[in-house]
């Protein structure tokens, strides 16, 4: 009895490690979120798959249903994997699944992947920490838990990169927020559907990112470390 | 005539992603650095192994040469891997690479890789970021280049959770700028040589870090994530 918590990494097919192959292999049942390419569940070519993540329209699975879930399969069935896209503890939930099945003695073993978060820019040649220009990276959400009474991230980052996840849909108010600490000129580079054949690139500055024309998936990538990207691809604005 | 720019992966030889070892297998010339495991140079069999990267007791190659080597090796050759540890972009110094080879007009393509501030922490499993714990997490460098006359990093991150890469040498004066900012009590856990055989994990607090035997290369991770892990693992300190 054995649960892999495993990374899928950022979309791309080719960007999953042999790792979580040989996981996805060994497979007696998968529980799958939502991912940016389902080619990679062909691994798992003995498992029965389960779909967890939300669906439009339909009642979806909270984190604790989640969690019991995993345990009860874990019980049921030898070797469950348990997939999300990027990195299992990069905004994945992973902490809270792996402390449900610790309380129920359930063995577990993690496996990284790459964060799209990281993943995504430096496939499109944005490296998110450049020399004179970049020696801290941040990684945040843009979408904390709605039930919060106060909310946690105070967007007053120190370092020279920042790259929001989850962060179209509260776009406009976070990009207000972290104004009120970065010049308005500050460049950014939003990807959409990073590593995917459907991907697409927007740049802009604090100022005017809001207005463009932007839809989730996304990252936001904040930092003169865009200036380097629209160096290389000679983007003039 | 192509150069990849191929992040390697944290140290495990299986977290290495399909497409690096797509481009090591075509590569006919593989130009690297000192990686944490040099199993992943035996999917290049057919092509030129070129060690770029520090020896002790010898000169090494400064940025410059390696980046005129890397030039000269894509006009000479058609396939080359530039192979970095990590992602070749966090703190890799993939970005100035690019650059060169943009300016001489050579083609190159980026592979990104899971890097170790990322990778090291979930094989352990110690969830960078938590529900209710850690919304956001800084990367950053603990070792700026000693020519600068001004350090850029300021340490004052507002980030839940910081992780330091190469921050062994200046741990203390590091951890000391940092208690500045958070308590003494804050959690930390280093990780020694991340996801390899010889890997060796630390825990303590940022007041008593620095008194525990600590040898690079080594991770540095801190913030109340931190206590998920020792949970997990019953570590009572």
């Amino acid at each position: 009895m054995v649960v892999y918590l495993v990374g899928a990494g950022p979309g791309d097919p080719e960007l999953i490690t042999l790792k979580a192959i040989n996981a996805l292999k060994k497979a007696e049942v998968v529980l799958y979120d939502k991912l940016a390419n389902e080619e990679i569940l062909e691994y798992a070519e003995n498992a029965k798959l389960v779909y967890v993540g939300k669906q439009a329209g339909q009642h979806y699975k909270t984190q604790d249903e989640i969690n019991k879930l995993l345990v009860k399969e874990a019980k049921d069935n030898n070797i469950v994997v348990r997939l999300k896209g990027g990195d299992p503890f990069v905004f994945g939930r992973g902490g809270e699944e792996m402390l449900a099945l610790k309380k129920e003695g359930i063995k577990f073993e993690l496996i990284p992947g790459v964060t799209s978060a990281i993943g995504a820019p430096t496939t499109i040649g944005l490296p998110v920490t450049h020399r004179g220009i970049a020696t801290s990276l941040t990684l945040v959400t843009g979408h904390e838990d709605p039930t919060k009474k106060e909310k946690q991230v105070k967007w007053d980052f120190k370092a020279d990169t920042i790259v929001i996840l989850m962060g179209i849909s509260n776009l406009a108010e976070n990009i207000a927020e972290i104004m009120k600490y970065k010049d308005p000129s500050t460049p950014v580079c939003v990807i959409e559907n990073g590593t995917m054949e459907n991907q697409r690139i927007i740049t802009g500055t604090l100022e005017n990112i809001t207005e463009k024309n932007i839809k989730p998936p996304a990252l936001v990538v904040i930092g003169h470390v865009v200036d380097v990207f629209k160096e290389i691809n000679q983007i003039d604005e």
